[in-house]
């Protein structure tokens, strides 16, 4: 894609954009575990393995931040996004494994001009997340506010 | 609140818990916005500054695996949460900042048994979370499977 970042008025409805892949390491689900889900099933493989998944498992919400990140390292926000207020429909379709590797596809829903501030605007886009094996393991809506060309 | 966890049976309608209170750090915010959430707003105090929080703030994700742990840690559904599939309507209404103190209100919403599998159900409940202020920084709607009392 060219001329990023993107403005909100580069965003078109439709549009679609590809992350890099990303792997899931054992230590990463650990760590990020013990601070922000710190349930058996994500920070120790022995109980993992008499508990739902039968395994150790990803962090919903580190799959989350995963997927954001995937996305915003592809420079298409970068410097023009202005935080998010919220998301909408969030599910996690399937486990999320040690050495998975994940790539999250966004496609751009709707977009419109903050009432308030010209300068600003909602971009909604739904993200799908799928591992190696082309599986979807997370969808979720994402309701991010990106600066118009007016405010630079 | 006795008898901790709590089982599908437990869970009522209406219910409500509040959480013990989390401070949020400077190092804490960088720290998991370097893996997780990595806009500069996140990251660099000084760019934060010309940023559209004029300061640094927690990345949302963040702000969401905290207010999840606080949960957590009440124990009420340690050993007997099996997971989520979802979440709905989540709102970042405020933003968080270094030393704010959070506290999450719980709020039972609906309970269903899983029509495929009778030794768990979902659990929705609506999370409210505040600052030292009593100010609403984020609300979100979870969706967790829970063991039912025929399971064990």
């Amino acid at each position: 894609m060219k001329n990023l970042p993107l403005y909100f008025e580069d965003f078109k409805i439709g549009m679609s954009i590809k992350t890099q892949p990303k792997k899931i390491t054992k230590e990463e689900i650990i760590n990020f575990a013990k601070s922000y889900d710190p349930q058996s099933f994500h920070i120790d493989e022995e109980e993992a393995k008499k508990g739902p998944f039968k395994r150790l498992v990803s962090s919903g919400f580190m799959t989350l931040g995963k997927s954001f990140t995937q996305f915003f390292e592809t420079g298409v926000i970068e410097g023009t996004g202005m935080g998010a207020w919220g998301i909408d429909e969030l599910r996690w379709t399937k486990p999320v494994y040690p050495e998975d590797i994940l790539v999250t596809q966004v496609e751009i829903l709707e977009k419109k001009i903050s009432s308030k501030n010209p300068s600003r605007g909602t971009v909604r886009s739904h993200q799908t997340v799928f591992n190696q094996n082309n599986e979807i393991v997370m969808t979720w809506i994402s309701n991010f506010m990106i600066k118009t060309k007016v405010s630079s």
